[in-house]
């Protein structure tokens, strides 16, 4: 395929996306096929010849999409939201023409000082301590992660590497080893402290849990995967303070702030703590103005050596929504879920399981958890929408996550009506 | 940005990359600017009110293009390729656009199923012993991982599961602390068992270190990162003899098989050895099938939760290309370095310092690790071509290594005339 035929190609793929988005809501939410569909539907092996394009788009339709779950239908309730924008989608789409592998200044010098600007713009939208932004005269900066789980293991290497060295110094007689079994990391039933847990979007008191930290030289990662996006928003801030006593901290702008995955953003108050538990300087990666102290190289702050220009992602997705544009993109899906709640509540039948504060809200029958089990298994067997459940305190419950960019107020109510729908007659048979 | 203007700003986008593919070559491989470069370009903050589509892209060209590398210029010859190609760029938009996170089969059955089925399409490409392949009636299978060092970690961590198992049993009266004190991961100098070494592309010998693994219950693991891709081509298949000892074993499409960054391609001959290091089940992530064994849940195989789509990159790139076109293109690469390989032989002031076996060759002035550090600086001061260095043996050396999808016999005529030339002169001045 050259360029003109990918010209050509490549709108009829643009206009295939904008079809899909526009249609989504038309489409199952969730795929009927079982385990095991897809692999009697394509050959076993790699054809030979080349085929076209006509072909594979064909086969998008009659293979892909039929096992496809729709995490952007404003029917899709489940999980997290996961971010898609229009504005990301474009500047992917440059990303993958640039394909730099931005893993020193040298390899491309854009990609990291993007990067470490948009992590300084991200910081001030959340009114991070100065401490953690590039651009003080301080050691932080931020970095882009694949993921929270990376940016949890990175942190937690960190502290590590800070603590073992700490030793070494304190305590020379210690082998490696004895102070391997030394090494204690807290962590709550989530692991670290968590703003915005998984289940109910639940918050950790940073102001209790911080100062012990500092006193206690404890490194301490804060976790907001989800619920971070919402601290743009002067009203949520508070949910942030604390913050100030932490060593590193993360939360997923492709959860929630429009940027599609992967993007997971993650500041540290010391640069050097990052760098100094991965440093890898082979002479290949080498380049003349690495120790000047003026550069970045991004390969020192993660697990994999590669990065992609992902910071493109944000920089077109905060200049073309603007602040306010992602504040009120927040606080619409807010307001959804409190329309939610409030349906809820309303309703005798069931209960609200914990605080509603950002996009969640965890519900359920009054009765018991296999009650519930059938009603979940009756909505998602139902195919309108989708959930799914958590645990809380031995309590079986439902989870309602606005998700969708463009869910609206009707698909709330349309939601609610069918769950109350298929409650109703669940009830009904349980009497019988 | 509705549908309606994504279909509009998405041509133009389209366009630009195409535009900009079709000129690379005559933009400036290595970039002029210095660091620091960019902040002053932009705002110190995110703007509160929306900007344009045009406002982003007039600074993309203004702000963001003169500090970018050119890796896929054909004047690029440093590191290794990345893989760029127009089928991998549309299945990227695809993949954007579906959007979902494939943590668990339920996430989004096609996002898994296709992963397996690629994995086991790319696994006979390369005839790997069926024990790797999800197809056979063994215990094996493929996972698309975001980098080699995440496939090296992954591996390592369910080695250090299963001999920790092991010993739990054999040894009950051993603490965890003293377990870890005992293991022991044995690595060359590049870490693990390696074909196509980063420096000069060498390989180990499978075929002496497998048997010893097996005979001693180590687990092997094989990264042939860069070199993988060549395994396709049945000339370059016996450079792999002996994989049929390892435990796992990994390459990157990403490097030299035109599926886009990131796709790291890992196949273990047991999936249980990934899935007992890693198992994670929160309620949330739970589905129906889950336990029925015929589903996998690749949240298991990897460090992250969340991963992409990109199973679709591969699936494009193979039927649009054949595999008849894949190895097409990794012989010409091959070609390609040899053709260079053979202008520096016929020069008695040149020498080569490593084997060619694939895309790259080492070579040097002979003389002075000096002046061949005074040769790469003229190179890449030059800015006409990019190249790294590496260390062999204490010798300084340079890398010629065959990067871009578009680089012809032509461009390496070229880079040659202008390094023989660059010698030319720095040799002249030795004299002076």
């Amino acid at each position: 395929m050259n360029a003109s035929e990918f010209r050509k190609k490549g709108k009829e793929m643009v206009d295939y996306v904008a079809d899909y988005m526009e249609g989504i809501e038309k489409r199952q939410v969730y795929p009927d096929v079982e385990p095991g569909y897809l692999r009697p539907l394509i050959p076993a092996t790699a054809p030979q010849e080349p085929e076209t394009f006509e072909a594979i788009m064909n086969d998008v339709e009659k293979i892909i999409m039929p096992g496809v779950t729709h995490w952007h239908s404003p029917h899709f309730f489940a999980y997290f939201p996961t971010a898609s924008s229009y504005p990301a989608m474009l500047a992917d789409m440059l990303c993958g023409a640039i394909g730099c592998i931005g893993f020193s200044w040298a390899a491309s010098p854009a990609c990291t000082e993007l990067e470490t600007v948009m992590m300084d713009w991200l910081g001030k939208m959340l009114e991070l301590p100065e401490t953690f932004l590039a651009e003080s005269a301080g050691e932080g900066g931020g970095v882009i992660q694949g993921s929270a789980s990376e940016a949890t293991l990175v942190a937690l290497l960190a502290a590590r590497t800070r603590v073992t060295r700490q030793l070494q110094i304190t305590s020379p007689e210690l082998s490696q080893a004895a102070i391997m079994e030394k090494l204690v990391a807290y962590s709550s039933d989530q692991v670290v402290a968590t703003l915005g847990t998984t289940s109910c979007c639940s918050f950790d008191n940073l102001l209790e849990v911080g100062p012990i930290c500092n006193q206690e030289n404890v490194w301490l990662h804060i976790d907001a995967a989800y619920a971070g996006s919402a601290f743009i928003c002067p009203e949520f801030r508070h949910l942030l303070n604390g913050v100030e006593f932490a060593d590193s901290f993360n939360f997923n702008p492709h959860k929630w702030l429009l940027v599609n995955f992967d993007c997971s953003a993650m500041w540290v108050k010391k640069r050097s703590s990052l760098t100094g538990a991965f440093k890898l300087d082979p002479l290949y990666l080498k380049h003349s103005h690495q120790d000047s102290g003026l550069i970045t190289d991004y390969r020192h702050w993660q697990l994999p050596l590669g990065r992609r220009f992902r910071s493109l992602k944000m920089w077109f997705v905060f200049r073309m929504y603007g602040v306010k544009g992602l504040q009120a993109y927040i606080r619409k899906h807010v307001q959804l879920s409190h329309e939610f709640e409030s349906l809820v509540r309303r309703d005798p039948c069931f209960e609200i399981c914990a605080e509603v504060t950002l996009g969640l809200v965890c519900f359920r029958l009054k009765g018991s958890n296999k009650l519930n089990e059938a009603l979940l298994e009756k909505i998602n067997n139902a195919r309108k929408i989708h959930l799914v459940p958590c645990h809380l305190k031995d309590k079986f419950v439902l989870r309602f996550a606005i998700c969708s960019r463009t869910v609206e107020s009707v698909h709330i109510q349309q939601a609610w009506k069918h769950i109350k729908e298929l409650a109703t007659q669940l009830l009904q048979t349980e009497k019988e």
